[in-house]
């Protein structure tokens, strides 16, 4: 394969003049790019990236950090993340966090020895300091960091209120709602809260049930439903993530219950996992191309030096009511 | 930020002195290498990855091109490449080529032009000639791609014969296999020959119904699934990819059919949806953690100019039995 050495030997200039050729940048006399592209065509010269990024500083690439890139929440969220970057000219780089301690660590360290441009981070990392210091490009999903970072979320608290009408108005007396780990700061806690001040509102019984942090597992959410199902046997309505919940009502239809007779369920993110059961279930939809695609033009714009204005980006989740609450 | 310079200035050596310390390589006096690494603590200096990487010609990237990241099975085969890739020292790029044209040329150019240091495809092309030049580390999931590059898979002709005998075992007299789309060369065909030689040898009635090209969408799936529901009334059996298969059970629970009474499911795959419905689904598990571990441990002793024996590294499916098929 040619090397730029060759390219710069056969076209009879020094190898700073292919470089600024090939960069597109400082003076090289018109008949001298000429020549030099010629050659280059001729050899059938590939620059190389590498060398190429190292010139701009610039790499092409983003680092995308889920805990759990499998989870359907982040899958989905991940992929429309690849789509739009690469739509953008970006490569996208993945790292699930929940397995690996200091990985996290690790994607800001190259974020700092630009061998990534900018990070989207979903991880729930209890830590935020190390973040504080470092002034290149960083979006979060869903999370709080520091006052510089800016964040892409749903209206959690929007969510809370629409599961909890939807529940009230289905006639439930007693109900389960799973959530998230209370040490992280996250405006999806938002959708607990309310959800949590409305059915107390209504005199309704309610157990809320708070997960372990960062727990994504099938074996898991098995062994918390079993527990809870029968800890609190009278339960006529169970609200929480996807996983949860059909895991909640899986059990439950197991044990002779029938949907929404006697259980009534609304699953909060609604990806495509909520499309496989019977009955239909109702689900808390958040707009997840729309985090991604937002995420994206955030970044982007950081990337390039751009303003932006608005600290928080804040999308509206919907109700989409199916057989599972009627 | 210090650079390269300050530390060779403060140290009182040439750059190129630096460069080798950091790089480990050429020879540096003892006095000398610790003189510049007490000088890099002092100043804080971090050495620049990217120019790192040009001397090296690594870059620690390894592209993953799967048609779709969110579809269940490619989710839990990214997750899991990523983390085997992370614990040997790699970076995980990602690629979801099934919207995007052009988009697996891109990778292998940037292979070529050693942006990565190896490509771990799962696509479905249907084009191979433009791999065949190409002497650089690629590994194929499930997909022969000329003779030079290996390929991990699974025993699917003994996936398919697990799923044939266990639903002539249920009773089943007329069975719908979905599979897909033949134009693909996918060791995963074999699976669907191998489930229709054994029905037929039975004298059972089956319905293959051939699926479009690189297509996981639900609404797909519903279109399908409808069409087919109305068409073959009398099915008692029914044998697909996870997520497919499951969008047959759902409609049929809906019209009022008991599963396993009235109709037996045996999902291919076996990812964490399966675990979702109601009742528990037989399942043909694929080894997805096997298939990805194996995979990088072969783009791993590539990178490293190291042999590998095998061209193919079959792995066994196992059927697991649930209330399904009972």
């Amino acid at each position: 394969m040619a090397g730029i050495k060759d390219v710069a030997k056969m076209a009879g200039v020094g190898v700073g003049t292919v470089s600024r050729v090939i960069n597109n940048s400082g003076y090289v006399a018109e008949a001298t790019r000429e020549k030099v592209e010629d050659v280059m065509k001729t050899l059938n010269y590939t620059p190389n990236e590498l060398a190429r990024n190292l010139y701009r500083k610039k790499t092409g690439i983003v680092a995308v950090l889920v805990p759990d890139s499998a989870h359907p929440f982040f899958a989905e969220f991940v992929r429309s993340v690849e789509m739009e970057l690469y739509h953008r000219g970006y490569k996208t780089m993945i790292c699930n966090t929940d397995k690996v301690k200091n990985s996290e660590s690790e994607y800001l360290q190259m974020l700092r020895q630009r061998v990534v441009d900018g990070v989207i981070t979903g991880v729930h990392s209890l830590e935020i300091a190390e973040y504080l210091d470092i002034e290149r490009p960083i979006v979060a999903l869903d999370r709080f960091i520091g006052n510089k970072i800016p964040v892409v979320s749903v209206d959690h608290k929007l969510g809370g209120r629409l599961a909890a009408e939807e529940l009230i108005k289905a006639g439930c007396r007693e109900i389960i709602q799973f959530q998230g780990s209370k040490s992280v700061q996250s405006p999806s806690q938002e959708r607990h809260t309310e959800f949590e001040r409305i059915i107390n509102m209504h005199g309704i019984t309610l157990h809320s049930v708070e997960l372990g942090w960062n727990k994504f597992e099938t074996p898991y959410y098995e062994e918390i439903v079993s527990r809870v199902f029968g800890e609190y046997s009278n339960t006529d309505g169970v609200f929480g993530a996807d996983l949860l919940a059909l895991e909640y009502m899986k059990v439950a239809q197991e044990q002779g219950k029938r949907i929404p007779e006697d259980l009534k369920v609304i699953c909060y993110d609604g990806t495509f996992v909520t499309d496989v059961v019977s009955p239909p279930v109702t689900i808390i939809r958040q707009p997840i191309e729309q985090l991604a695609q937002e995420s994206v033009r955030l970044i982007d714009h950081m990337i390039n030096g751009k303003e932006y204005k608005k600290r928080m980006v804040e999308f509206t989740p919907e109700l989409i009511r199916r057989k599972s609450t009627l």
